[in-house]
């Protein structure tokens, strides 16, 4: 099962230039008043593991690209990114985002819809700068992508007819179309003829399919500490995620789970119980081995792409994915022994 | 002080594709799943007077241009018109909009941020699809200003500190800069001379103003009935308009309309008596006054322009904007003599 060896030094082949990317952010963010440059800088310095703008730039590193272009387009994409964050916790009123206090918790409604507007328009700005017409088109229909998602995940809220189907397009929608337009513009922002941008799409596709499989696997496998908000958030919100959806197959399970979903019954104890259940009946397994099946379908795809230290690090990008989740781990829970000694 | 009179068929010369560009709306919005369509529906059986998109056709008029164009950068402003009427809908928790009850109201904070969001991508895409570069950044730096007047707005909540400068800046960013910038937006759609595009900005600057000052005065001088939403609501929410900011000037209503404020008593009693000392301490005529200033400035903007239908029509919107002032106003309320017959 676990097929993929996890490298140590993944990430490291290709030099990112995350610092460029940071202080390309703020300096096309004009601030105009000091609430909004206070946001801003809440927001970046917790800004996590740079991903998106990471698949841009290394997919664009494949072929030759004007540097300052691919370094703006990627800082766009997490404008981007940052912005739907934003937003995200307007609609949750969740009260943690990475460890910290939400942009919401602090300051309320009004301030995170209305920096979520000020990024997103500073994207399309930053895009729109560079004449990217089609740049610009991917990333607009991306966003009319990425809401039609979460309004989809409003719909099905605590649905517990909810199917396999239905979770693979809200993850598509959610979070996979944008690691694919990720790809996409990288392609764009460089020379790539069009069946390697196409093959580079896809493995942006499977590697966003992957890690929304593994975020929704860590908000049960992961404690408060690591994951940054507390275990079960996902499911106290009705958003059923497929280990669950897994177990609402199985006949035991299954009736106490549908029971305690209709009952909103999401005590510490249940979450628990539910994650022993997921754990026991094979739904982390099952769960796992279909993210570890997109990351190779993902890895499959970037092989006619010419050989080099940026396909090499597109390649450990999948890995990075495996790597995070079993750093992730409870501690309490079981880790594979391979995994374990390797670390 | 009423020197400019209305007139009887305003906005009637020439004639404005309403319906054209609101089809255009509908068919641009792809409307991926049922949720959003019905939204999008809501949204625009609501719609209103449809100033900004008049704004961009008749700016436009006035030279040679390509019709469809511009139908379509009309429709590319009323969707950001919209977008930040249901992002606004968020901030506020406000109950009403129009007279019907707000999209937030009926679909929560996740539908209205997501549809905002939405329609701000279509728009963005829509003029992307012309290639429009100069058009997408008036756009996207008006969304920009628009986002700092809300937060400005927010931070001098309850403040009775006030100035009138800050009122103006206010008015600036949160209105006056989209009514710009539908002048410009016009005014690149078409082949126009800078000149002419600059003083058409002017006068689309100057418009935007009187309508923010005419809209903040008719939430004390409206009815509910006719206002869409309950009397002295900017003031119950902190927003402290220009006919308060007049009477904190005033000894005699400053004193209890300080402590008003402070202690957030806005009983409706209250809210009745600040709109009579609005009226009997001169705050309403010198609101009006001041409306009417810049109502007369814009017009004289128009002077330079090519005379014809476009010029004409442009020339009774300023006109429209009293003419709606003085059709809204409660009937209990006192109107000038010279209104009540020439209406």
């Amino acid at each position: 099962m676990f097929a993929i060896r996890l490298e140590q030094k993944a990430l490291t082949l290709y030099p990112f230039p995350a610092d460029l990317i940071n202080r390309r952010i703020r300096e096309v963010l004009p601030e105009p008043n000091e609430e909004i440059g206070s946001l801003v800088d809440y927001l970046l310095a917790g800004s996590g593991k740079m991903l998106r703008p990471r698949l841009v730039f290394l997919s664009a590193s494949l072929y030759p690209h004007e540097p300052q272009l691919v370094i703006d387009m990627a800082a766009a994409v997490e404008l981007v990114h940052l912005a739907s964050l934003v937003h995200d916790d307007v609609i949750d009123q969740s009260d943690c985002r990475r460890g910290r206090d939400s942009l919401n918790h602090c300051f309320g409604n009004l301030a995170s819809v209305l920096t979520g507007d000020y990024l997103f328009a500073t994207a399309f700005q930053l895009v729109n700068r560079h004449g990217q017409q089609a740049i610009l088109n991917t990333l607009t229909s991306t966003i009319q992508t990425m809401c039609a998602g979460e309004i989809q995940q409003m719909q099905l809220a605590f649905d517990v007819e909810i199917s396999e189907a239905d979770y693979l397009q809200k993850s598509y929608r959610k979070t996979a179309c944008l690691f694919a337009a990720c790809c996409r513009i990288g392609a764009l922002a460089s020379v790539m003829p069009d069946a390697e941008a196409a093959a580079l799409e896809e493995y942006g596709l499977c590697l966003g399919y992957a890690y929304q499989i593994i975020d929704d696997l860590l908000d049960f496998m992961s404690d408060r500490d690591k994951l940054g908000k507390p275990c079960g958030s996902d499911l106290r919100e009705g958003n059923i995620t497929l280990p669950v959806i897994c177990l609402l197959r199985e006949d035991e399970p299954a009736a106490w789970l549908r029971a305690a979903i209709d009952q909103k019954d999401f005590s510490d104890v249940m979450i628990e119980n539910v994650t022993s259940a997921c754990i026991n009946h094979g739904a982390i397994d099952k769960c796992l081995q279909l993210a570890f099946d997109f990351i190779a379908r993902g890895l499959a795809q970037l092989e006619s792409l010419p050989p080099g230290p940026a396909r090499k690090e597109l390649m450990s990008m999948g890995k990075l994915l495996l790597k995070n989740y079993y750093r992730s781990l409870r501690c309490d829970l079981h880790m594979p022994e391979e995994e374990r000694t390797s670390s």
